[in-house]
């Protein structure tokens, strides 16, 4: 894959990559079709990476697909599929890590400790092997593309980062691999943090609500109306840019939640 | 810089880099001309890193001369000289740090947490800059490349790193920026380092002794009869590999200490 991305460079190809763990649905292919547009030639890469896992995680089951997802890539016009396998990213011995100290610690990091240390690490060395001009990752991860950016501005990689919007299942459920682990019933209550965030954002647009707190609680009763059983991780709202907590909503605010439903946990977003 | 090392690689040549602290000795010139040797353009990179050195260490101090730097650099042939200013590699909110973790850990480590931590940021961060084929550093920090080669290996960074030999005054003093510190009288007792690297191999060599313990002791006597006020960090007999303790010489090991003489740190290696 280095061998081929230096001579891609060599030739003038402007490079683009979309990281992903395989599984891909229709969100991995808006990635996809966007980094397209901006580069020659697009590198999609799959691996599920133990490093963002912690023990107790899916990182056995997590679903995999990868004739299916081949034939997707290539239909979508994806030019290279890069699949390593965990004994080469991470031989014996392996010991080197990058940690981004700040953005790192909050929301997904809080309630995953090392997870982003596994995300930044990966995608610093998928980066070195196929060094491209940029990188396409999604919105419902709005965390991991902050702390992602921050790694590229701090270690100076000469990398565009661009973070596209969530696709939606038709009730607005976030795409996700995870979303298979539901049964039908199930799968129905999963719309709740969609659902949620909507409320929140019609309180914020149309009512006019300001305060974070009466904001939230009424989020937390839709999200127990759809799924009685919902486990609420974090329901914040943030700065977009900062990921600081706000209290009082503006323009700069984005909500964040993380919910475990039917034990899948699932992550969503909106800017309010 | 960024650009010019696009244009370059673009152009097919071949970039090595000597990264530096500056005030250039006799040491330094040696790895611009290695680099020069294995590739078509040599950048020398001059920064002394804030993030290497701890709060009561001598980061003020360090010595400089970027004038004096710059013609040592023209006159042997280096192509490019790349001084950033600190402001500019760690501006406000940075927070990317990279780790080598367990080879960061003993000798050099252990008495200057956070060093190697330091070095491998900025390393990386250069290497994003340069994209270099090839980079040179000089074995006398000798723990320092092997962490540079471990983060260069775990990160796959397509480079090659080059651990070229110590350069020494004529009584055997290793070059280093710090031995401009010294009063006439004290460098003559900077000197101890190597007498006493000196006696241990020709302990192993020639008296064949090989317990560890032995040759450390007589390492300490030479030390203090050269310099009585001389504080020992460390004498370490290590895998020159894997860096792990040995007990008993054999030919896989290096003996690697660190001196504080006259309040001037110094380390040296030799392989036994």
């Amino acid at each position: 894959m280095q061998a081929r991305s230096r001579a891609l460079a060599a030739d003038g190809k402007r490079i683009g990559i979309v990281p992903t763990m395989g599984f891909l649905h229709e969100g991995h292919i808006s990635l996809i079709k966007r980094a397209k547009k901006l580069s020659d030639v697009v590198i999609t890469t799959i691996f599920v990476n133990p490093a963002q896992f912690a023990p107790h995680e899916d990182l056995d089951k997590y679903p995999r697909d990868e004739k299916g997802d081949i034939a997707k890539i290539k239909k979508v016009g994806g030019d290279i599929v890069f699949i390593p396998n965990a004994a080469d990213m991470y031989p014996a011995n392996y010991q080197t890590y990058i940690d981004v100290e700040n953005l790192s610690k909050s929301l997904e990091g809080a309630i995953r400790p090392g997870h982003f240390r596994g995300v930044t690490t990966i995608v610093a060395k998928m980066f070195n092997i196929t060094r491209p001009d940029i990188a396409v990752f999604g919105m419902k991860d709005y965390q991991q593309g902050m702390v992602i950016r921050q790694m590229v501005k701090d270690l100076d990689y000469p990398i565009r980062i661009i973070i596209a919007p969530t696709v939606r299942e038709k009730d607005g459920l976030a795409m996700s691999s995870r979303n298979k682990y539901f049964t039908p019933a199930q799968r129905k209550e999963a719309v709740c943090l969609y659902a949620s965030l909507a409320v929140a954002r019609n309180m914020v647009k149309v009512e006019k609500v300001k305060k974070v707190s009466a904001i939230r609680k009424e989020m937390v009763d839709v999200i127990k109306d759809i799924c009685p059983m919902a486990e609420i991780d974090y329901i914040a709202f943030t700065d977009y840019k900062t990921l600081a907590p706000v209290k009082i909503i503006d323009n700069t605010c984005i909500c964040s939640l993380a919910v475990r439903v039917h034990g899948v946990r699932l992550i969503d977003n909106m800017r309010l």
